[in-house]
């Protein structure tokens, strides 16, 4: 962004000239007066005081004002059905975060949501209990088992785990330009709540950096870099869907997660296991392999989607 | 967007939940650390600071959320070479016109500036002192004259103007969508830092409103009308750039004025002439046509921008 601020309210007059820009936000909140949704109205009520909140309390330019609409317009362009620019950019700023911490209020004892990325694909291939969802996607076999239970500690059979996750070289298959569905499936729990798969272990690997999000990481001096994770999502009737990851305990990368996706909870142990060892399902796998497990507690539904 | 707000921060732990909530956005805040550019830093600090109050303030649902990114995504795909979603949709938010205004503090008799709006073109033809820039534009005809001058009362020589409007039916030329100049041009004041040319009377048309930010309009009652104007944008050298639009004193939609651009010392007599009366320049008129005056008086350059 250009250097030049706008002047200061200290130029000239600074009693009229912030009086003006609070009349100008008022006459934008009460433009909402004749708005029939309460919430709608609400929600652009606060969007709009704390967006000329921002470009009062930093003197906005006008260049940095078009950089802005020039940055938001290439994010808008790069996206397509396959990469999601704007998730991006909402999660290196940390507002997917803030969202899902704001509806993930610690129902005691509920496993703690996360990001859910740009990456998921409805409809991936069902596998069964200790199936493989990799596909064909390179990587070190990772067996991944737990339950699903309620907070009274109930199983939940039945169950849906959505799972997904990147490849060896930091790819999902939606990345790959080809089709091909691949480290992704879902599968049910069993009668005792319980699941297995086999994946691959999670490695680090950067969020697309070659578009406008990429330019403000490089700009800013962060990191692309994501903690290696797997996704899941979990739901099951009469509880709440969980969005969430398990991270590998020891990544270099979970202090500096680019989307601000780590919390303590979900760090997990990707227990290595020399080759040859024995595998769960005795299965034969070249060469090490990982184990981890996952216990997922879901909490009941919001009140609110109660019937 | 759904009713559904996330949870409030009174269901659970209110003073852990809030605690959660304000650590993540400083750990946004930190990662912004190692910026080496002290303004993007600042500006980026406040943007995710309110960003996350706002989040927090409306406790936004995951579906909201959604919905955000689904609204922006659709500004982006419907912004083209002609048409631009993103500035419209600051333009309704009244964000564009709070930058304005904080970049155009009271220059003590300078001109008031207004929204640029999206409908500039760069390299529109030059017209003759008294030339036409309607090229064919329906409309009444309408003669603008005035001088441009400092804050000190000096006639400025030489200052470039840009003028753009719609046609009767509310039309820019580039919605015509046959590549067509029209209702646009640029011309030069005189040795005596006057100007004079003939466009169309302005008459009050709808911002584009089949797209994503017309739905927002219809979802909150507001009115996609804009008051009638015609813009400007002035430059002479050693001084501000000025960009600005004159309104018809008498129209509809002064109070209403969609992108919140309109400002009382903006609004300008637009005289009916009777059909028959003689015109400035001699030229033959069928029917009646209107006659402004607008004098405009440049601010110096900010410091910021002297040498």
């Amino acid at each position: 962004m250009p250097a030049r601020p706008g002047r200061t309210p200290d130029d000239h007059h600074p009693a009229l000239v912030r009086r003006a820009e609070e009349a100008l936000t008022q006459r934008v909140v009460d433009s909402f007066d004749g708005c029939a949704d309460d919430r709608l109205r609400t929600v652009l009520t606060s969007l709009v005081r704390h967006l000329h909140a921002f470009v009062r309390d930093v003197r906005l330019g006008e260049e940095e004002w078009g950089a802005a609409i020039d940055f938001l317009t290439r994010c808008g362009h790069i996206t397509d059905d396959e990469r999601q620019e704007l998730i991006l950019l909402s999660d290196v700023l940390g507002v997917s975060m803030q969202t899902i911490t704001v509806n993930d209020t610690a129902e005691p004892g509920a496993t703690e949501a996360t990001v859910f990325g740009p990456f998921f694909v409805d409809g991936a291939p069902e596998v069964p209990h200790g199936g493989d969802i990799s596909f064909g996607a390179s990587g070190e076999p990772c067996w991944v088992e737990g339950t699903v239970t309620d907070t009274a500690g109930r199983p939940v059979p039945g169950a849906r785990l959505e799972v997904w996750e990147a490849d060896e070289d930091g790819f999902y298959d939606v990345q790959y330009g080809d089709g091909r569905t691949a480290a992704r499936a879902h599968l049910f729990t069993d009668a005792e709540g319980r699941y297995a798969f086999w994946g691959v272990t999670p490695t680090p690997y950067p969020i697309p950096a070659d578009g406008p999000v990429g330019e403000l990481l490089a700009a800013t001096g962060r990191t692309p870099m994501r903690a290696s994770h797997l996704h899941f999502m979990v739901t099951a009737e009469g509880l709440r869907r969980l969005v969430t990851h398990i991270f590998v305990r020891g990544d270099d990368h979970l202090a500096s997660d680019s989307v601000f996706g780590v919390k303590e909870s979900l760090v997990t142990d990707f227990a290595t296991q020399p080759a040859g060892s024995p595998t769960p399902d005795g299965r034969e796998v070249d060469g090490t392999w990982t184990r981890a497990r996952f216990d997922i507690v879901l909490a009941p539904t919001h009140r609110e989607d109660r019937p």
